[in-house]
């Protein structure tokens, strides 16, 4: 099928200009794979990435290496991205649990960190063995180093439409933590969809509760989990209300999208189109994504889950 | 994980408050399959959606046995639903491509037929070997002689939002056409993008378009396909339109989800569960319905590329 001029572009009212694309798949996608990825599979899709369009990056966690085994070499890993300069505009975010995993990154030269906190306590128990207010206790240091730094700091945080064991999240408790990480110091919030429950009157009541609180579009980035299938209208919906930050994974990446419990991310091949057919510019070349996404998945040993890197893909058809 | 309570119910501003599935499944999902599926499987199928609370189930399709062989049972399988009774508000719609193809649905006792135009010359010669002025001759005995017997007409109209041969398919063409269906006595128009092209601008311009036309949303059907991910967005640009009736196939049925030219159909547990979080009636039970695509799924040997399904399927993880 040929694609020549599609899809179509017809600008759509209410839509921002410009959208900046926060990709996690190297860092959120890559690190439930069960086989370890080679640091220089990691490093050189890191690279294309960036040479695709992608102008921010995360780029890995500095976790203890106990914890996340996919991530033992987030020092060798950074250390080979010395050549995306800052000066040309690539940003290459790190997340960092506490104040040793802030010294490892800050000493790499990092200028942009993550700290990842929960809006509910089952979570913040699940990830992180805290309640909510030990793990904003955890976070304060670490943010006030990081800004003393002149590192830009972006807060994550979970399960903001929905929890597995405390099902539904009124947004009240999710803009409470948001209010009290921006109190810390954050520089932008990444509200989490973890489990894909979200739908698209929820996405508004909780940016709305957010305005209400003095939480501005302008600092907020929307991340959503292709669960139940509702990521892209999500997002849409979250431009809508004026968020100008989208998070996505390259191919779709993370968790497994052939499970029950399919968690992959957006991906961010099919982010793209639709904000190319809305004439919303992103700064990416499509076709050198899903060529980046088609060589992944082929690293990986199996096909990506975005629907556009399959339609896009030149791998045979099945 | 539970998913009790979940999605969270929240109203949007500007959705209609019923919207009504026209469940494509059984004949736009299965016509494609490669090995023929037993008429007793599609009949169990029907009745299983119907049970799940689909009001509005497209049947089959009386086109020659020689063009579509899995429609080659199109007599057996409408004669086997006779116990669905039109009177408890059951529609079994069914396509018929010409007067031959009408005679045989009629004769069945079929009250809802459909008839299917392209918006473009080139699918038009691809799938009727006709033009798009011919095809329309060829259904105007059709739909006269079809609505003097009472039965209400569907138009499908493919290629709204674009074509593999020419491209992007401009507004007033599309509307030119539909204005033309409806002269010719369609009750009925759902706009088809065949090749899952459109994003939610252009959803918005067309529909503007036939507005202006004198076409209202109340006619409207739109029918998505989740080749580039963007069904489920453009359906919600649909709805916040003010468009109330949506084609979905259960499972997301349709064309082969795993090859390049995805042409899979927006899978309707993915509408339902969006349509559930904001508070939207359908009369679907989501639950039977997860169960009735995930027992296709096994009478096919694959597993459904609905996410939705997926994610609430009772099968082990893999």
């Amino acid at each position: 099928m040929s694609t020549a001029g599609l899809p179509m572009t017809v600008p759509a009212e209410g839509l921002p200009s410009r959208v900046r694309i926060h990709e996690v798949g190297p860092r959120d996608g890559l690190q439930n794979e069960k086989s370890v990825v080679p640091v220089e599979v990691k490093a050189e899709f890191i690279h294309r990435l960036v040479e695709a369009g992608l102008d921010t990056v995360e780029a890995t966690s500095f976790v203890h290496p106990k914890w996340v085994p996919q991530l033992a070499d987030a020092e060798e890993l950074y250390g080979g991205l010395a050549d995306l300069p800052a000066s040309a505009g690539v940003r290459l975010p790190v997340l960092v649990p506490n104040e040793r995993g802030l010294e490892r990154a800050l000493a790499l030269g990092a200028r942009e960190i993550a700290v990842f906190g929960s809006a509910t306590e089952s979570f913040a128990r699940a990830n992180l063995n805290r309640t909510v207010d030990e793990a904003l206790e955890m976070f304060a240091p670490v943010v006030a180093r990081a800004s003393e730094s002149g590192a830009r700091v972006r807060g994550y945080l979970s399960m903001c439409f929905g929890d597995p064991w405390e099902g539904p999240v009124p947004a009240g408790q999710v803009v409470d933590v948001c209010r009290r990480l921006l109190d810390l110091g954050c520089d932008e919030l990444s509200l989490g969809d973890t489990i894909g429950v979200a739908t698209a009157g929820q996405v508004e009541e909780l940016l709305t509760a957010l305005n209400a609180a003095g939480v501005p579009d302008e600092v907020l980035a929307v991340h959503f989990h292709d669960t139940y299938g509702q990521a892209l209208a999500n997002t849409l919906t979250a431009l809508r209300h004026g968020v100008t930050t989208v998070d996505a994974s390259a191919g779709g990446l993370g968790g497994c999208p052939y499970a029950r419990s399919a968690t992959g991310n957006l991906a961010t091949e099919d982010l793209v189109w639709m904000l190319r057919g809305l004439g919303v510019e992103t700064g990416v070349d499509l076709d050198r994504l899903v060529a980046t996404s088609t060589w992944m998945a082929d690293r990986l040993g199996r096909p990506s889950p975005s629907r556009t890197v399959r339609a896009l893909s030149p791998t045979k058809e099945q």
